[in-house]
């Protein structure tokens, strides 16, 4: 994204921040308008298979909201592109607001008649330590 | 996506296909070409943060393929979804040839003048037991 955000990349940004705290509210109704009417969303949480269509995504929703050790999140390192007039990625880190662990999400939104929906949502756990080659000890003394 | 896939969708599939026969072939040269021209590539590899840029993005897929220990991959269960006219969404079940450990990608293409050409992926490891609301051993008595 270019370094001053759009009108359109910022109307994304407040899409992507209300999905996140929907998500902290627990609030199931504002969370299912968040997302596209088309039937091709699809969600992966982290760990798991993908999920396919509202009916199995929102329902996956309504079951962590619902769940009170789901952790609470917050977005940060938040990045918009516009990938075409009706497409924006935003690609974010997420962090538990309790600290610990966090995640790297993708989070696609459409451009539809009330704003921007989410169509697709893909979040992963970070390794605790940085993946890279490893070094042989011996090598470091 | 529809049943029949159309032409377009073929060619998005055939894209995809490439990527990953491209990740066995262990082809940098070929794994360029693939990748966007477009400045906002980024690349979320498992339990890492994202890397943005085809800068970034190319030089960690160039460790990736001169690294022995690099699994082969195959992707099975692949779902495409026309966005827009220029942006196509991809997911799928990442096997390793070898068996053992999988994953789950998502791989966003944008349609350029030479065709279909990856902008963004994201993989992450599927939990070795499917996450589920733990159940009280007693209940299954």
């Amino acid at each position: 994204m270019s370094e001053t955000p759009s009108a359109e990349e910022h109307a994304v940004i407040r899409a992507n921040e209300a999905f996140y705290r929907t998500f902290r509210e627990r609030d199931i109704e504002s969370m299912r308008a968040l997302w596209s009417m088309r039937e091709t969303v699809s969600c992966t949480h982290p760990g798991t298979r993908t999920l396919y269509g509202r009916k199995a995504v929102l329902a996956s929703w309504k079951a962590l909201l619902a769940n009170p050790r789901t952790p609470r999140i917050i977005a940060a390192e938040t990045r918009v592109s516009l990938v075409s007039e009706t497409v924006a990625l935003v690609t974010c880190h997420e962090g538990l607001e309790s600290g610990g662990a966090a995640l790297c999400a993708t989070n696609l939104f459409v451009r539809e008649e009330n704003g921007w929906r989410l169509l697709h949502h893909h979040t992963s756990a970070l390794a605790p330590t940085p993946a890279r080659p490893s070094v042989a000890p011996g090598l470091l003394n």
